[in-house]
């Protein structure tokens, strides 16, 4: 994988497909949070809130590791939980689909 | 100030008085946080309630540290920072009211 050639085209498209998603998923993240704040009557839920974004924080650090190396693996991911479409990825070549399509399946 | 002795007519008075601030903290932190994740538009801002969430948590946990060698400190803080009146503090003796005096004007 690491002997995948990315040229500036496919740079910029995987660029712009990896803001999307994670764009994407901080909406989703503040939306949740608001609602949960939203929600809390009792201290605890307070504690669950916060232990709730570290989580999330660090789920999303771990996942949004721009390397080109990890980007098919990041990408199949964004694929199967539906943060991506295929169609946010037109105009990678195909050894770049190839190896993407392979982590969807995983 | 270890060698406080303190009532069981006391230590009743001193519970009640500890659990009265804590709900009053933590109640006005519940309604903070509401406040601040209400405003929230931008992901660092998720990040920042993340932070003063756990900030908040640490301080809380250290202030609130009830053993009785350390009530007269704890019910010092709490008088010079409103969260508490003398008058929450009726009952105790002298001796304990003394030392809490003279943590408030530390």
């Amino acid at each position: 994988m690491r002997d995948l050639k990315w040229t500036p085209a496919e740079k910029a498209i995987a660029r712009k497909a990896f803001d999307l998603a994670l764009g994407r998923e901080l909406d989703a993240l503040i939306r949740e949070a608001k609602d949960r704040a939203r929600r809390i009557e009792q201290p605890p839920e307070l504690w669950e809130l916060e232990r709730y974004l570290t989580q999330r924080r660090k789920d999303i650090d771990r996942l949004y590791d721009y390397r080109y190396s990890m980007l098919p693996l990041i990408f199949g991911n964004l694929l199967r939980q539906g943060r991506l479409a295929e169609h946010d990825l037109r105009g990678l070549a195909e050894d770049k689909l190839a190896h993407i399509r392979s982590y969807v399946r995983l």
